[in-house]
């Protein structure tokens, strides 16, 4: 098809490499360009065969699955070597490293063939991913050949495996997360100056307050008096870890000294912190718009673009002919139905003159995106098949019943039931048949459910609540049958088994949420941003596997683990005579150690949640150098200032908008037009299989209106209103900026576009609603 | 003068009782009502003299500071009353409280002889003052009874106290925070049931999950077997206060369980604490938009019915004449200088036609506020003096020398030197000497700077790092003085000076900040948060009150504090056996109690910072009842969930509007218009003493443009305009939305103004910059 092979070259030979998959307007400005003969000859681009051929073959599927294997490969290779929880020799890990590597070069070499040469150089991505997979060769070589005569060196080239994670194409969002960072950190660095001056000056003053007056700490040690130690202590009592005990030694000595923890907290604790979130928070949101911005501009100059190759002039303005549009709609979506394209067009070309505006041409990449169901013509199955059955009085009886709001609340009160029962002890038999009753009457009620609801309605693709409900309990009964096979087969419980029974059962009381309208919003709300979450995962996975790999570097095998019921002088000690008497030894932190990834990772994610981390990071200052506690700093610095704090930024920007749209409906044009013509069917109504009547009442009010054509054209498709719930906040953001710009704006230029900068986002007058 | 009685009608007849003082608005507004003759006859209040006597009396400073004086000492009470920190008689304290409450009630009764009646009796604080009084008086006859036949009872009124520090009209920006928090609470309370729930799901699963295994605490007491104390164990852990040790035990015994804590933390502690600060600073964001919304527009009613007063017709339009306009300025600023009032007749009357239009009078209020500066005619006094000498080639070098950038550098320097003298030992005499040195040179740094600046210009009103280095070292100087006295007259150093002398000598070197443009900035947007923060202050005093009132009531006495070189077995268990082998008792917590009002607030200050609270709550459930976990649960959902998000979310907001501002020029249309007619200074012109050199600029250009006799009538006067660096955030806020209303926009009704509600404050459409 010759529209899309142009649609691959247009996404392509944007400035930028094809980050994520041709958007609609991309593929309507290549099929403009295409379809329209006169500009045939000079597109702006190659389209040779054999390059669009690379270039699907590029972006298939398989070859992105196979990259993400190999860097998960690659990153996991770290469970397997020293320290290892599952040790392969070297040879083995070395292998795999090097299989890994040339999958990385190969895909290189594929995006170089598919991108012109300028480009790709030009492409930090790609040069940071050429010198990784060099210098991992050469430390390769050099630790092999060492090892090989058995002289043990180090393997740093490790920490550098994240920049596969990050450089590929497909990881645009962790990049964002990055870049996001980087640019807080020239604001940052300021406010942290100014706290770390701050906090030097408060250690001089203990220093000079408590150094000299023979204090001693809990632990017996001297209290103060050795700068170093002071300015750790604070920096430690700003993340409140050692709070009350750092003040306790003076504030036992003197009523009034307690005056000065409680100043350095309020200064640093609260307020040098809120600025931290405010800092981060503000430059989070401004580039956050400058992004949507950049996009929405970009969006509207395509289309424009798309609009200026096909224009022909009729009467006063230039618009686009009907059969140019069908085509051009054909091309972009070619499994399009002809009652969907005629929706389209009624939409499109209002007054039904045989050809489209240019204001109704520029939405057709939004209206494209909208998605069309089908389904609201759709009866019960049961009512096709056993119609006298399915219509019975009895058989309606249930139905209403299941309707109503008294079987939700029937439900509910078992649940709580269930609740107590579990609370229960387990190994009263009643209580154990008692869990075959609630299992049975949770299936009942799912049974019954399918019996009143269409099945696919219910079953619908973003029925969340429907689909979680279906799968605990199903999870629920096979675990639990499984179970009970185990036990009477082999007259035992299997561990493992019997807990995630337990979990699986405890899970099915979140059901309690669904009947509750208002825990339903929060947790709507959470699961959307679900998957943005997921790239702070990416991020935290980059940062975590760098510190863990140089902390098993430094730290592997100084503190050993044993078996929580030794109580020899050495399992007290964890293996390290140096920890005796200390903090980290009498809290038997033994486990918390970096002798292995699995371990390690779960250290770091304690000292991201901070609390202890002094006792932990003391602990290894001790069995290692005092300079040690840097590790623990930089790594406090790095996720607790910045990605936390990013995060905490993120969620409040993603409720904000919630709860703006909450109050108000953003709908964009098409939207609307939509639902002048009825066509629309919100989210919210297909949510509780209220659709058919909705659907009923739509069709005859349609009839009534319409006239009988124009109802035969459209029957059976509905457009399905992307719901604000199940949207991102990028899209509602787009969403809302959009509406903002006027139709008839033609928007910057196209450099302008990319470069605008976060810097000039802010109007000269910025209004009221902006600031406050 | 007949013009400020009526606007005390004004300020007075208001629908809200007059909380603050009469603004700009309200005297011209009344002075309008006054001046005209035709009005005056049915000016629609009271204006009898004796009432407005009484009420310059109710608002005259001595009365208000009285009534601060008595609700202080009231607070104070608790100091002398048992368990008191300085004990006095019940007698005495008894004797004390009722003089304050005859004077609240004194205050009380005054107040409503200058309120209508209907109002007084329609405000709930009015009526929660009288109730609070009663209530005192019968606690204290029945307390005193009681006490006289040696019963002793409860002074369960001591909790009411606070209600006097919040319900008198002074204190409005403490009402507004708690009004702040009341708005909150139903949002907010859905998220906490969402997240009590998930907690118990969580608590039933680790009870499932780790009841049965036997497992034991690093105390050796049984590990989650109780579903309650897991409940009490992962609320804590909500608060990271017993992470990682919560999980240590089950982490010892399964990798695996690991995974519970961790994701029990990223939903709780991170997802949910981010969702209530989202939730708080939603609401607190809504308010105040809907506060400064309703005070912008009641500032522009009330100019229009001033200028709807006032007006006659010339020509078209409706205007105010000169004569009307200038007899108006005059009665509502009765000190204003002829060149001022010249000034401002220029600014409002541009085309010098002899009458004031509508849109240049409404901003009269704004000019009115704007201050004016005539600082700038002003020479150095050493000039006047001696001129030979201070205009001599030597004088000049050093005044150059003094403004010049290395001087500024040198001195950073010798502060960094400083700090190194300060860090070593003190009992080196020739360390002890060198501080002398430094107090010198910082001296003859001030009386440089004295010499090369004019001295009321250099320590003007907002000068505040100038204000700021001359205190500091004046106040080290007289320190090391006293001291130094104290010394060799008694041969010993007194405690208490030596610590005062050493704190001065350190925040010495604060000033380095002065020099750091990036820091001043930073440091400047947090003191202009100073006073607001105050509020907060005010708010955390009431609630500690009241929570330490309750504390002492139950644990008073249950913890003893012994000297800590006592080893006794008592002093090891606080005096209470209950405590033995209690991490209460080992962490050395005794000196956290309740036995007096001090104490009781440090340990509440402690509870606010979170870390180990569970500890020291912990140890008081054992001493009493395990309820008494209870009252610490309470607290910090009221402190840390509410009150610390609503402090964030201040912070946030003040750097947001300060960021903002950094970047884009709010200018009023005032502002504008003087900066066109050449009279206006900025604030940060005026800052570092370049005044007389731009004032000469302005005055020569200003002869060239403008002619002589402008230049006479005006000379000598600027308009200092008012600098946002010195603004608050709710005055900046105000001014970026009049800036948004339309000149001729005649706003909502007063009705409406004043039941504007914060739900309606979302446009139907929200634009872009609203969300994003």
């Amino acid at each position: 098809m010759p529209g899309i092979s142009g649609a691959a070259g247009v996404c392509f030979r944007d400035l930028q490499p094809p980050e994520e998959q041709c958007t609609k307007e991309d593929l309507l400005l290549a099929a403009a360009y295409v379809s329209d003969a006169q500009y045939n000859r000079n597109v702006p681009f190659e389209t040779s065969p054999q390059t669009i051929r690379l270039y699907y073959f590029y972006n298939h599927w398989t070859m992105r699955a196979a990259t993400n294997f190999f860097i998960f490969v690659d990153l996991s290779l770290a469970l397997f070597e020293k320290p290892a929880l599952f040790p392969l020799p070297f040879l083995a890990t070395s292998i795999a490293e090097v299989l890994c590597l040339t999958a990385f070069f190969g895909r290189l070499v594929h995006f170089a063939k598919v991108t012109p040469q300028m480009v790709f150089w030009k492409d930090t991505k790609n040069i940071c991913i050429m010198v990784t997979i060099v210098l991992t060769l050469i430390d390769l070589i050099v630790y092999g050949s060492l090892e090989a005569v058995n002289i043990h060196s180090v393997r740093w080239s490790r920490v550098l495996r994240p920049v596969f994670l990050i450089n590929f194409p497909e990881s645009r969002q962790i990049r964002r997360a990055f870049r996001s960072i980087r640019n807080t950190l020239p604001d940052i660095l300021y406010v942290f100056l100014l706290f770390i001056f701050n906090m030097l000056i408060f250690s001089l003053m203990a220093l000079k307050l408590f150094g000299d007056r023979g204090l001693k700490t809990v632990e017996g040690s001297p209290y103060f008096t050795n700068i170093l130690d002071i300015a750790f202590e604070l920096y430690v009592l700003v993340t409140t870890a050692n709070s009350p005990d750092v003040m306790m030694p003076a504030y036992d000595f003197n009523w009034w000294y307690s005056l000065y923890f409680i100043t350095y907290i309020i200064i640093n604790t609260y307020i040098f912190m809120s600025v931290f979130l405010a800092v981060v928070y503000n430059n989070y949101r401004k580039h956050l718009k400058n992004e949507i911005r950049k996009l929405a501009y970009l969006k509207r100059h395509k289309m424009i673009e798309a609009f200026n190759i096909l224009k022909v002039n009729v009467g006063a303005e230039f618009v686009v002919m009907e059969a140019e549009w069908k085509q051009l709609v054909k091309v972009v979506a070619p499994d399009i139905s002809s009652s969907h394209l005629e929706l389209l067009l009624r939409i499109s070309d209002e007054g039904q003159k045989g050809h489209v505006d240019k204001m109704n041409f520029l939405r057709l990449a939004d209206l494209l995106n909208i998605q069309v169901i089908t389904i609201n013509v759709k009866r019960h199955p049961l009512e096709a098949w056993i119609p006298q059955v399915y219509k019975s009085s009895v058989s309606l009886f249930i139905q209403k019943m299941v309707q109503h709001r008294i079987f939700v609340w029937i439900y509910d009160v078992i649940i709580l039931i269930n609740a107590i029962f579990i609370a229960l002890d387990e190994k009263n038999t009643f209580v154990s048949y008692a869990e075959w009753l609630f299992l049975s009457l949770y299936i009942i009620e799912i049974l019954l459910k399918l019996y009143t609801y269409e099945p696919r309605a219910y079953f619908g693709k973003k029925q969340f609540w429907n689909w979680f409900d279906m799968l605990i309990i199903i999870a629920a009964l096979v675990a639990t049958v499984a179970n009970a096979t185990i036990k009477s087969a082999r007259q035992y419980n299997s561990q493992q088994m019997l807990d995630i029974v337990l979990v699986l059962r405890i899970l099915r009381l979140l059901r309690v949420i669904i009947s509750i309208q208002r825990f339903r919003v929060i947790v709507t709300t959470l699961i959307n941003i679900g998957p943005t979450m997921l790239t702070f995962g990416g991020l935290v996975l980059v940062v975590y596997y760098t510190f863990a790999i140089i902390g098993m570097e430094i730290f592997h095998g100084k503190v050993q683990f044993f078996d929580p019921n030794f109580t020899t002088p050495d399992a007290l000690v964890c293996g390290n005579p140096a920890l005796k008497d200390t903090a980290f030894a009498r809290d038997r932190y033994c486990k918390n150690n970096f002798n292995d990834l699995a371990s390690s990772f779960i250290v770091l994610m304690e000292l991201t949640v901070v609390n202890q981390w002094h006792v932990i990071a003391g602990g290894f200052a001790l069995v290692t150098h005092q300079a040690a506690k840097l590790y623990f700093i930089m790594f406090h610095i790095v996720v607790v200032i910045l990605i936390v704090n990013i995060f905490i930024a993120f969620i409040l920007e993603a409720f904000f908008v919630a709860y703006s749209l909450e109050k108000s409906e953003v709908e964009t044009a098409i939207e609307k037009k939509i639902q002048e013509l009825g066509v629309g069917v919100k989210e919210e109504e297909v949510q509780d299989g209220e659709l058919i009547d909705i659907m009923d009442t739509k069709d005859r009010s349609f009839i009534k209106s319409d006239g009988d054509r124009k109802r035969k054209a459209l029957k059976g498709s509905y457009f399905r209103i992307a719901s604000k719930k199940y949207k991102t906040v990028d899209a509602l953001l787009q969403q809302m900026f959009e509406s903002e710009i006027a139709p008839e704006d033609e928007g910057p230029s196209l450099d302008e576009i990319l470069n605008f900068s976060p810097s000039d986002i802010y109007p000269k007058n910025p209004n009221f609603e902006n600031s406050a």
